[in-house]
């Protein structure tokens, strides 16, 4: 594509003799921003259709626009392909009505990777076909926060394992947005209490601040989770309970606000059915919703209370589940796989912390084990952190400093699936061996859990698998951060129809303690 | 129903000044069939249309007809209400046209309950309502044996454990049907091997063999699950790459002369993903030519192999499913149950057996602690033998003598469940208490598996409970198959938003040894 920027040069000024405006370069996955005067009367959030047409050779994309007060309607664009692109506005409003331009997309900035997607039914990766493994965190209302407390969620984060952050659109009912030192005096609609809200008028604002999140989660290349809905209002502000126009008003509006962000994703709610007059049907509207707004088709998910939605809806990207179970016993998360066909993400495993309920009351050690599990299984787990710290929310909750002993263990099983297969950790051999992922033939790692295994005989699944292979192992202690080479080289030899084992019939000495696992790596 | 059989008599009369035929009683769900002369020429099974419509009152049914050979077009149909039943034939072949006539159905047998059909999403009953609770074995090529082999298989599942047999209904290629003692001679299609079947032409002896043993399980109270395709063919016979409308003949054709009969289930594979050639939408096709067809709506599933089938979709009544791991721990099932929203039969778990392959080496108490792991998990287990003779293939082939040591404590475990609510096991907590199963505030059986446990401080879940609720407890030894009743009254109070636990912080002695159970139940 760089080839062409001579011939993009001649189009230009071919293009300029026809009138075409022309804008400023944009980087590929970054955001062309195009601003228009129109209406400042009447209520300019309803009624006033508004987007642009975004062309390059073959590929069309048709963002909506929005308004963003003062008179701005804007529409935001995310180009995928370096070169010219022009657009074309559409609108019933005339002064908003058939602008057209162009701009020039050039190479992304070094670090910049793109969108993240699904790759190989189970995994992910971002636009440039980097693998993108996630580990993601929870930290519901940091939009909500002050920015002191913003920017010190920013610092923790930098320096953490996580490169998802879960969070919420709508500010849930709090006490202390209430009274205290966080009163809420911002809200996603015109008003400031259940008594005043004005439905039909977004507070742009409220989302200029949500999107500042956004943007610097973007800047240190942590993915952002927009949790679109959500039950947490006790009937106080009644944002759980709004009708179908204005919940499709709002995705309308979120979307042409942030979809062009490349870091963004859709979770259409936390704990959906607890939002209780939704029916599964609404959800799909809502999910269509997304799915047709959306240009650029960013992940979708739906994260579950007592009712698990169906995942196997077309609509559905990946699977966002809240399930403890499923993360506490080897092999659950191969069947999710194998009934889903979708990548699994354990969006909520319970949280590490001190809470007086059963779901925040993790040890370190308990929410390690569950990553293992999660990632044994071929699937992905999101961590939260619920130690509480006198007159202060938690992590979970507000962000700030992280406190628990998990954030760095996860950090050491992150850099361990990231020097893994490029392809990720798959079941090795889901039926039987459910301890064991990788991928078959070159690489596997085998988690005992809370097992005290002294030692392991070498021995491995048939699948992809040779006599005479060679391979290298390695001990590692999954809490204590350590990995020790075994001083030996293990040549392989058929047993049965099943497994290959060493030739030598070679174990390795494992410590006797929970928590350890082995990596195995062929010798080319 | 029964005080309206004078008014019933009168009606009678009536019709007959009409010159309806009036044929003989029939009980409700027994088959009345309906034979007649049709064409002998030509190819009978293919382009005979045929049926006949049934009516009572607002009911009406439509069962297919089917051709025995012989010139016999024959309609079977299963009345599902007492009283008069009038019907008249349909057909493009004149003489099979417009035949009308009734019966009168009478109440049924003693005994008979009527088909089974799903109950509150996660159980079976008979349709009288009496509760099924599946326990099946699998049998798979028993109607193919000599008549001395099934009549000992007949006399063994008298006094099995077992409700509900899975068999195939097209034979499996295996070296033994083409030489040695159990050569077959009689196929479902016209001819005698790969080079000369007719597939467009059924052969009635072999389907009248089939039907026999449905009758032999019906009449002593079996489930009889007809698996509708399978894949074990290697190229020998061809039986699974018929085409597409080979196979819908196949379908009308089973359902035509088999639905009537109120014990029949249809599997509509085994190891379907094992048929290569057949995809989803293939799969989707042929349920839905079931659904069509059987106007009863008889039980429908699949059981799969390596790419499971999405059982979400309407045709699917209950998840038949091969996946081993999901008995092997606590908490699977609740799971599968919370996807699915359907009743869960774990219809393959590994076989007990002493096969050199690993799915047929179960030791009794595997089998038996996988039996309870589902159970336990508010689903079903279908048990299998592998136990090899000389000379004589195992039970889970052709049936014969049962030789392992899990029927007696299937039976044992049939027992305690059948004794339980009639609601069925659910599960009590299923995210964080996931080996306790019954009915909230009433039932509880808890099951330790493979932990040996000392003692167990008495502690329940707080759902359906209060203050003062007293109960009673057993403790259960599930391999000895003894029932050992606590000589004490437990009174709760509570303990936490989540736990009620006895006044007197009361524990249970146990024997410190694995496969025990706890049942505690309310006292009035």
């Amino acid at each position: 594509m760089r080839n062409d920027h001579h011939l993009i040069a001649l189009f230009l000024i071919s293009l300029n003799c026809l009138g075409l405006a022309q804008d400023k370069n944009v980087e590929k996955w970054g955001v062309y921003e195009l601003s228009l005067p129109g209406p400042t009367g009447g209520n300019p959030f309803v009624g006033i259709e508004f987007s642009a047409v975004f062309k390059q050779g073959n590929q069309t994309f048709e963002p909506e626009g929005f308004y963003d007060g003062n008179g701005a309607f804007k529409i935001r664009f995310m180009p995928n392909a370096e070169g010219l692109w022009t657009y074309q506005t559409k609108s019933n409003y005339d002064a908003l009505d058939n602008k057209q331009g162009q701009f020039i997309c050039v190479p992304p900035s070094s670090g910049i990777h793109g969108p993240v997607r699904v790759r190989n039914q189970y995994h992910f990766e971002y636009a440039d076909g980097t693998p993108f493994f996630p580990f993601g965190t929870t930290i519901y209302e940091w939009p909500f926060q002050s920015d002191t407390m913003q920017e010190q969620t920013i610092e923790t984060l930098k320096t953490s394992p996580f490169n998802k952050v879960r969070f919420l659109v709508i500010p849930p009912w709090q006490e202390y947005y209430i009274e205290g030192s966080k009163v809420l005096t911002c809200f996603p609609f015109e008003g400031n209490s259940k008594e005043n809200w004005n439905f039909s008028r977004f507070n742009p604002e409220f989302f200029r601040r949500l999107e500042r999140c956004i943007l610097e989660l973007k800047k240190i290349g942590i993915q952002a989770e927009l949790i679109l809905f959500r039950p947490y209002d006790n009937g106080k502000w009644g944002f759980d309970t709004m009708d179908r126009a204005t919940n499709d008003r709002l995705l309308h509006y979120v979307i042409a606000r942030f979809a062009a962000y490349h870091n963004v994703w859709w979770s259409l709610a936390n704990e959906n059915s607890y939002i209780e007059h939704l029916t599964d049907e609404d959800w799909d509207h809502y999910f269509q919703v997304v799915q047709r707004c959306d240009p650029y088709h960013r992940l979708r998910s739906i994260h579950n209370a007592d009712r698990i939605y169906d995942h196997t809806k077309p609509w559905v990207t990946h699977v966002s589940l809240q399930y403890y179970m499923a993360v506490r016993f080897f092999g659950v998360s191969p069947l999710l796989r194998d009934i889903y066909k979708k990548p699994i993400i354990h969006d909520e495993i319970n949280y590490e912390g001190n809470r007086d309920r059963r779901w925040g009351q993790l040890s370190g050690e308990e929410m390690v084990y569950r990553f293992w599990i999660a990632y044994i299984g071929g699937a992905y787990a999101t961590h939260g952190e619920t130690i509480q710290r006198p007159n202060n929310p938690d992590w979970i909750s507000v962000g700030g400093d992280l406190r628990g002993k998990s954030p760095e263990r996860i950090a050491f099983l992150r850099k361990i699936v990231e020097q893994g297969p490029a392809r990720g950790l798959d079941p090795i051999d889901q039926y039987y061996e459910t301890n064991m992922a990788g991928q078959s033939g070159q690489y596997y790692l085998i988690y005992f859990g809370k097992e005290s295994v002294k030692e392991w005989a070498f021995k491995l699944p048939q699948k992809g698998l040779e006599p005479d292979m060679r391979f290298r192992a390695d001990v590692i202690d999954t809490w204590n951060m350590t990995i020790t080479p075994v001083e030996q080289v293990f040549e392989i030899e058929k047993l049965n129809p099943y497994t290959y084992i060493d030739r030598k019939q070679s174990k390795i000495n494992l410590p006797g303690k929970p928590y350890m696992a082995l990596r195995i790596q062929r010798l080319q």
